[in-house]
């Protein structure tokens, strides 16, 4: 069965450039970058040739301003739990009700176990931030802002360098999550007010398990992992060199091909979502069309519930995500859905640099016989079936929860 | 120049097994283990044997205690910052003076800024722990015990199964970074009262960036990193599946070799200490010669400084490690040398699976006539030369700094 990979805002494919950039860090230059003997000099050449092509791609002023962590949950909860140690005499989070649980579950266990007033800025229908909301919380009893730069689900970008403007206006901390900005929109962060940014190597075809934080020079930082000297003392452990060496590649190879599949991830994103619209009555596009992530499509199918297309796509080897809470058998909307105020049946397909038309005409193919008999069947009249009926029905189980990444 | 690796407690080559396991995991299996699709679920598999593996070599009970962490450091960390967390109600943290910083610079955080108080064990001068002052400091205002099973500089052994079980009747919970033990050391974890266990990797011939933090049913735990439900929700971010595969076996490997590989490096280390000690006037062995890792050679080099020996050796293609606090031009001791009433001129030698006899007669070759130079060099009697007089002299520079690890 040949299979069709739309689940690129989940995770990406690790380019084969990449890979043997990371090949060699394993078994030849293997030393540890903080030894003094000739084995960790040369490692230690490679981790900060690494920082420069990851500075280079977000456009710091610094390489210094980059730290290294392991994904973007830790980058995430880094910048949130340094700003409320840093400046101890505020005690409130600014955050939006459609960000990744890396920062919504952190800000929920401070609010319940450290008093921490958390307000949560709703969005309109279309994932828009409400930009009243916003500036109405913002008082200098703000520690951190933290706000995604490009939503995971919807694609929606928020205006950043305008909030974190705004930000700085009451000496609140800016953060932004740009885990699926990084790579794919063009970043100028020199030119911004923006104080710390989170990236993960995963969501930009380098390596899972590694990650960084941006923080601007001057901006004071209490690392989260605490122990030896690594990145300059803001992030303790054994530096990952091969790792970290790939997602510098990948930073490189985003840097160099961003415009051009932009543009073609953009047409077939935009043939995919015309076809199905033309296709099958009743679906529409969800998220802010006009500010958007060029390689996503959010696509709300009218009468249908939870992740029931993902499944039956995923048994013709098509690869995409649902708009659920968790990932198997699941009813419940996603927060950022039930933020939005969006009915079920809502399916994103996220596109990448490996895809190509034949995976639309794919999707195509599949898609109209799929959604027919799934708002079809049990009666003739448009229903309302859960994933779970159709699971049993397809003689499909096991239900590993894990929130949409 | 033939090169010489002797620095096996800072990092290891990773086996090439571990290699070959791992890479299916960056391009072909790369989904995302938490997806519903078919792209998810074999990479799932793959997670769940990578703890089995792991569960074997420390003898866990269930494979649910083992969760994946980004290393040694974040286990140690995740370890102490969950036991305070969980038992608020008590307030006192005891370690010993010879941790490794991911615990000792933790604690002093926690004390600087939490009001915990640290009670830190002494060692006598062969590294052996105080039983009596632990014993002493064991009430039930404890909330965790946080002690090595093996240090990283000596070598030396604790008793943390004995030292287990006396934390137990004060109702503390035992946590062991035990980062320098796995894979070198047999272990049956069930059978003992130990709580809390922490592992890394790169030090077994796994891959840098990935470790485990061993969790024993029944104990509360709160995730440090917080976000999605990976984990069994005690530790959020997409998984990093390469590196889980990879550390999986790298501890069937381990668990595989691990009776031979113990006789076969211990003879060397042996051989190392005796020709070393036949040679060389004035040197001696530290650390305790009866508990102690197979692996590791802690010799004491009188009337010479700092890390002056493993800068000499470096030029000569061997890798070793100095005792010094940082890496580089330091005069400075180690906190555990210190802590063992230690003089300078210390310096370790850490064996492996890679190692062979030429490793060792190649050191043997070249000791003598450095140590004789650093002893002689400006006068005829023993002096005491530092690193830096010697850096200048041989016009080696630039000192990153770093903790030993
Ligand atoms: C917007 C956003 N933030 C944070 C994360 C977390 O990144 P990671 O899984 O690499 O920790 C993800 C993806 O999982 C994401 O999409
Ligand atoms: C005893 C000990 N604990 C913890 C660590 C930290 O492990 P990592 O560097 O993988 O975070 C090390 C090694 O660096 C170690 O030797």
């Amino acid at each position: 069965m040949r299979t069709v990979y739309l689940d690129n805002n989940a995770t990406t494919r690790v380019d084969p450039e990449v890979v043997q950039a990371m090949l060699p860090f394993f078994r030849d230059q293997f030393g540890n970058p903080s030894s003094t003997h000739g084995f960790g000099a040369s490692v230690g050449a490679a981790v900060s040739k690494g920082r420069r092509q990851l500075q280079a791609l977000i456009g710091a002023e610094f390489d210094d301003e980059i730290t290294f962590t392991s994904g973007g949950t830790e980058s995430d909860n880094a910048a949130i739990l340094s700003a409320l140690e840093e400046m101890p005499n505020r005690t409130e989070i600014v955050t939006s009700a459609v960000e990744h649980p890396a920062v919504l579950t952190l800000c929920a266990h401070l609010e319940k176990t450290r008093g921490v007033k958390v307000h949560r800025i709703p969005v309109d229908r279309h994932g828009r931030l409400d930009l009243d909301a916003y500036r109405a919380t913002l008082t200098p009893q703000v520690a951190i802002v933290s706000i995604m730069w490009a939503n995971n689900e919807t694609g929606t970008i928020f205006p950043v360098a305008q909030l974190a403007e705004m930000a700085k206006e009451v000496g609140a901390l800016f953060h932004t999550d740009a885990v699926q900005a990084v790579g794919k929109l063009p970043m100028d962060l020199k030119s911004t007010a923006i104080d710390m940014l989170s990236l993960s190597g995963h969501k930009l075809h380098g390596p899972k398990g590694i990650g960084a934080l941006y923080v601007k020079r001057g901006v004071r930082f209490c690392s989260l992992i605490k122990g030896g000297h690594q990145e300059y003392d803001r992030r303790a452990g054994t530096e990952n060199t091969p790792s970290i060496v790939g997602l510098g590649m990948a930073a490189e190879l985003a840097s160099k091909f961003m415009d051009d599949e932009t543009t073609r991830v953009k047409s077939l994103r935009d043939r995919l979502e015309n076809g199905v619209l033309q296709r099958i009555p009743n679906t529409f596009v969800t998220g802010d069309t006009l500010e958007r992530l060029p390689n996503t499509a959010n696509i709300a199918f009218e009468y249908i519930q939870g992740d029931a297309i993902p499944i039956l796509l995923s048994r013709v080897g098509i690869a995409c995500s649902a708009g659920s809470a968790c990932s198997s058998g699941c009813l419940e909307p996603s927060h950022v859905l039930r933020a939005m105020n969006m009915p079920h049946g809502v399916v994103r397909f996220s596109f990448a640099r490996d895809n190509g038309e034949e995976d639309v005409d794919r999707v195509l193919e599949v898609m109209p016989a799929i959604v027919e008999r799934l708002r079809g069947v049990r009666n003739s009249g448009p229903d309302r079936r859960s994933a779970e009926d159709l699971q049993c029905g397809l003689g499909l189980s096991g239900s590993r929860t894990g929130s949409r990444s």
